[in-house]
């Protein structure tokens, strides 16, 4: 996601995974797809090698509460706890600046 | 990078590759070593699929600047403009909060 007014937020999920899907595909993407239909959502980047990394934002940190606090997504944070991840961290972030590809 | 004393700061670097490596991988892997010489680093998170995403963490806004600024790094990032990115967007986030699998 790029060029927003500024500020907004970031908030940056780094992960490990458990060996096997275990339903994890699966809630994966329906957390995309809900997530998009949040208050306030922004965009997301996601990419996955050694670790994953997905970093969604939003433009306050309300927004941010209300997801965190959304039935659905407590009940995949649940699973992602006791069968997905076998390492996790999440960092809230106020993005202050910004530049890209135009404007080196 | 997970659980440093609050607040520090996050650049987020998000890129997509061009075909081919040309030099690409051995500038990648010597910024790597580079960054964690500099004053204020605090650690690195990287995942690469369909884009890259690469988050340094450092301990203020100075750090980052003077990081930008360094000679070999300015010279990889005219590189990385002319032959290794057909993207990139960089966002410079302040860490306001952090939590993890032990605090859920």
């Amino acid at each position: 996601m790029q060029l927003t007014e500024l500020p907004y937020y970031a908030v940056i999920f780094t992960s490990k995974r458990t060996a096997g899907d275990n339903g994890y595909s699966d809630m994966a993407e329906r957390m995309e797809a809900l997530c998009k239909d949040q208050t306030g959502f922004l965009g997301m980047d996601h990419a996955r090698n050694e670790i994953g990394i997905t970093i969604s934002y939003w433009k306050t940190l309300d927004d941010i509460k209300a997801w965190k606090a959304h039935t659905e997504h407590l009940e995949a944070q649940r699973l992602g706890y006791e069968k997905w991840y076998s390492f996790y961290n999440v960092k809230i972030c106020k993005v202050e600046r910004e530049y890209g590809w135009d404007q080196l």
